[in-house]
């Protein structure tokens, strides 16, 4: 076997052995294939697709790349991930997890850091003063254990594979790519430990899947995934045409987090949350009625047991929790200013993708793996598409430290929030459920 | 511009501009663009192709990456310039140079090194004690302008952007692509001078196009190139299906290039040296009609005047002649060995691409850059498809320096030897001549 009959094989859209797969794997790993070995092959792979049976064996190898952890085996109890395929505003994890921790869920979250649009879960939760987001093996499992819940980010050795793969896709444009999306999301969660996951597969312009089609087909490859290596997923597919929630930027989505574990939710937003959360709830064995448990998880966003678990899981993790109860606390950007609409109507569209890359530009993301975020820019938009505005009402507000880039990132707000003069559909924030 | 963006446009199966291509070739020259970026790009283009004008301004780009020669300015005389697409006991221009030399064609050729199957022309060359083929620019105008003939190797800066694409196409499986060979060829003629090119366009299992249509497609794709770049070019079409001649391996193939000059023609072989010969000496303006030129190529090889022209270019590049007036100097390889046919009948089949393959195991060809080619193995096939042999007859002998390696080669002729009861048809040497 050698890397250029592999290449010549999936260039001439054969099917490649699972030996075939492991043999490219291993060696990429260790480096002795080269990148631009790789590169041709993950471009032909681009261009011919993969089978199931090959973008499983992708998934698995990229995950036997590295370290496999499997926590149910320290903990005693079934692990179910949650996952999520990006998006613009997305805090979900923030609030979800401390929530079904809160109902009895275990929580053991591993998550990376974001590229591109706006942080990661990581760099959300390293926005809180003292949050440690670094733990050893031993802390997270023993958190887990004490509390029943540890975010943390992502173990060095967990799929290097994957890693380094990723890493190429994005330098030689190959990243919009179901096999190799499907294959990077399931070897972590597989190398992960997760017995059980829950996939939110956004779609929209601010996702990597554009139309519905495209995420059923990715979330049937990831179930098909997860059959096969004996991880039962769900998918959710939720709305990403317009961001989630109000607020854009690390400091900004933590501050819109506890203020919803607190009782104030935005309506999208809640709607993700509960669904994804009752199916949390549901492949860990605590209920089979998806209704009756989104009830159960209300009711602990009411009797403030879901803010408790937050304000618990911070302390453990050397968080200061005064700044979770005291939001001012937070650094504040510079310039905060609002911005008013012009016309009156309904909203038609804001686009999300456009949202993500102004508050990237403000400096809420990453353009290189190296830039470091500004924690405290980012924007909130109050309103959502089939919203009704009036002349001079306040749609947004821009937090910046440069005075140049918000006068920039005012108009690009406006260019990109689009008003009709008829009354406009809301968006729905579910758009399907697959199992 | 971005490399991301062009990536991305081939990608998507949309046509590159000529702005592009230019940035792409100058920035991988130097090492701007990374060579997985490259192998990401080639990727693509193998996959989805190019367009005539893409292909063309890719030759021309790749030309203008280095050194750019102006021959006929220097010389005050045409320069036709001849190319062969590959093969196995191919010759020709060993023979055909010299000769059309003597009937007063100028002929300042520069030639690559052979990877894979067997040695380049060069490398033939070089097996001549005492031949330079590194001569310096003024010397290689000296010895054309004194005695209408020199033969070296390509300048080190003649189109750097085709070398580096083609080592890399090679350790990415993307060597059979036609708009990637089409430019590689024409990239090396533009730079290195030629007004009018002829071209060996090989067919066959031997050859990188296996098929008529492929050949012609490739045929076709050159002379366009050859117009934009005002070059008129000619295609002759040769057969690859069996080995041309009989000798394959460096030493045996300047004997035979030797033998033929003095009048010992192997028919196929005198075909195709005939049919390029007219076609250069039409393009240099010495005649319009093909026959009459191949009469005129015919008397200079029974007066000797080829051969002499041959004697006087290997003196010219400090060859020692008494080799190519004594064949036997050459040295031998440690084992001859005949191989008897087994059963009579007509041959039906001698697989040239195996031919080649057992030749390089013996040591005549390279696998990697840096092997050195061993001279004096090889291997002589004495019959053509259609000929008739009988039981214990000779048909091939083998020249090794290794006795294992013998006994696998022996083997591995008799396999790739197909003998029929029925009477077989002989195979076309010139197969179409495209303008």
């Amino acid at each position: 076997m050698n890397i250029l009959e592999i290449i010549e094989k999936k260039r001439d859209k054969k099917e490649l052995t699972k030996e075939e797969i492991e043999f490219f794997i291993k060696k990429y790993t260790k480096g002795e294939v080269t990148d631009y070995q790789a590169a041709a092959l993950i471009m032909a792979i681009y261009l011919n697709g993969m089978t199931n049976k090959e973008t499983t064996n992708l998934a698995i190898s990229m995950a036997n790349s590295g370290e496999i952890l499997n926590l149910s085996k320290e903990l005693g109890k079934i692990i179910v991930d949650k996952h999520s395929s990006g998006g613009v505003g997305d805090k979900v994890s923030l609030i979800l997890l401390p929530l079904v921790s809160s109902v009895g869920v275990t929580v053991a979250k591993m998550s990376g850091r974001g590229l591109g649009f706006t942080g990661g879960t990581v760099d959300k939760l390293e926005s809180i003063p003292g949050y440690r987001t670094n733990l050893n093996m031993d802390e997270f499992i023993k958190n887990v254990k004490e509390i029943g819940i540890s975010m943390i980010s992502q173990t060095e050795n967990l799929a290097p594979a994957d890693k380094k793969i990723y890493a190429l896709r994005d330098s030689i444009s190959c990243v919009e790519s179901i096999p190799l999306i499907a294959s990077s999301i399931m070897s972590k969660k597989i190398a992960s430990g997760a017995d059980k996951i829950v996939l939110d597969v956004t779609v929209g312009n601010g996702a990597f899947m554009k139309d519905i089609e495209s995420a059923r087909k990715l979330a049937k490859e990831m179930i098909g995934i997860g059959n096969l290596a004996n991880r039962k997923t769900v998918c959710v597919l939720t709305n990403m045409d317009e961001p989630l929630g109000i607020n854009i930027g690390n400091t900004l989505e933590v501050i819109e987090a506890v203020e919803f574990l607190k009782g104030k939710m935005q309506e999208d937003l809640k709607e993700v949350v509960l669904e994804l959360g009752s199916y949390m709830m549901y492949l860990a064995g605590l209920g089979d009625d998806i209704d009756k448990n989104k009830e159960i998880l209300l009711e602990n966003i009411k009797n403030k047991k879901a803010y408790n678990k937050f304000l618990e899981l911070v302390e453990k993790q050397g968080g200061d929790i005064s700044y979770i109860e005291t939001l001012e606390k937070f650094e504040k950007a510079k310039y905060v200013e609002d911005i008013k609409i012009e016309k009156e109507g309904y909203i038609s569209k804001i686009d999300a993708k456009e949202m993500g890359k102004i508050a990237c530009f403000l400096g809420a993301g990453r353009t290189k793996k190296e830039d470091k975020i500004d924690n405290s820019v980012g924007i909130s938009l109050f309103k959502k598409v089939g919203d009704k505005v009036k002349k001079e009402e306040i749609i947004a507000t821009i937090y910046a430290n440069d005075k140049e880039k918000l006068n920039k990132a005012k108009n690009k707000i406006l260019e990109n929030i689009k008003i009709s003069k008829e009354k406009q559909e809301k968006l729905k924030s579910i758009l399907e459920v697959i199992k």
